[in-house]
């Protein structure tokens, strides 16, 4: 291996997929073209709806789509993997065991980043899909690093939803600053930190004039590991996570 | 075939394939993530230096190993190509004649786009890579199509290249307003419209604040044509070309 390829689980949703690889690529120490990392993408937005069959298991089920995709990736050439989609991490194991490569958490790496930096017993607010709230996946991973969850009241989590289906998804347009308030809210009510736990709030956290300290988004935490993970693979010539 | 699958060349720049992904994402019509066409992405940042191979034929040949991406992709299952960079075009021929299925031309594309725009017999300013103007292959186009090119005088095109190669490639900063006068100064010597050919510029034109009428983007006119053909593709489940 001359260096690692990156494969991306991509399409869930499409928008925070380019976001994501944005995000990489600004990342990178470069001066040039070459001093980037490889990568490959599947975009399949076609894979069902990750909220709606978590809130109601009789709609398709996306895992075995996403499954499909992570073995046609290593297959590709891939050397390790990423999701940019939060709730898709609901189905994590099963993705992870239907590889022999790495898959990277967003989930965890984010609990693991907070609890560096905010310090364990600290309580984080969450905004995310109504299908990540409910299934309690990202509480766990918060949970298992020492992280209280602090999830927003049902009036708020509406506007969450709102903003990322009518807003993101379905093209519409939206006021960044509104992230920013739901934020806020939950800073009020005592939250230390807060989570942007959904990939197309990473797509509005993008555009945001402002962002405060508190303020932490996941697609960020998971962009910033893929590159150190190519950066300390491309030093050693092997891979390193 | 459902739904034709796009394939990318990618990787030419990277920031500028991002950008691609996000220009076909946001034309594209959807309500929600299902709507959006399916693509595959290699990222591919270790193919040579394009411009540095025109310019001097002992610099290492990007054409094998542009080649070689493209016939990956067609075994991967895509449909068709599309290639994130003006300069590669001087590869076209080779890149098509080495697959089956059909590479979407970014230069003509534009020049077809600029002939219907603004009529047969205008005078068209480019800015592009040195790499790009010295070989002609985009001029040759705009002449098929009946318009007549304008190149920056040589300060001018100085600027140009700064702005690829510092200002994008190697993740510099610059003024968005830079690439608006330089457009600018060809329409002060008479250019009717002026093209945005290179697909690094097309990332400093995204952060333009006012996009003039009279400046045409050449990775905004690709992505529209590849929108088009997938949108007419999944209408008629074949590929229209």
């Amino acid at each position: 291996m001359n260096r690692p390829i990156l494969g991306i689980i991509g399409g869930v949703g499409p928008l925070a997929t380019a976001c994501f690889i944005e995000a990489l690529i600004r990342k990178t120490p470069a001066r040039r073209d070459q001093d980037h990392m490889p990568m490959i993408v599947f975009n399949d937005p076609q894979i069902p709806d990750r909220t709606a069959h978590i809130l109601d298991h009789r709609n398709p089920n996306p895992q075995p789509e996403m499954e499909r995709v992570a073995r046609w990736l290593e297959r590709a050439g891939a050397d390790y993997l990423a999701i940019s989609c939060n709730t898709a991490h609901y189905y994590y194991e099963g993705i992870k065991q239907s590889v022999s490569i790495p898959v990277i958490n967003i989930m965890e790496e984010t609990a693991r980043c907070l609890a560096g930096e905010m310090g364990v017993g600290s309580t984080v607010g969450l905004l995310a899909t109504e299908g990540t709230v409910a299934s309690g996946v990202f509480q766990d991973y918060l949970h298992r690093y020492g992280l209280a969850t602090m999830e927003p009241y049902d009036e708020a989590q509406r506007e969450v939803t709102e903003l990322i289906y009518n807003g993101v998804k379905a093209g519409g347009s939206y006021d960044p600053n509104q992230l920013l308030r739901l934020g806020e809210q939950l800073r009020e009510r005592g939250s230390d930190a807060v989570i942007v736990g959904c990939t197309e709030l990473s797509v509005i956290y993008q555009a945001l004039a402002e962002k405060p300290a508190w303020f932490y988004d996941s697609l960020d935490v998971l962009a910033k590991r893929c590159v150190s993970i190519y950066l300390a693979s491309r030093e050693k010539g092997e891979l390193v996570i």
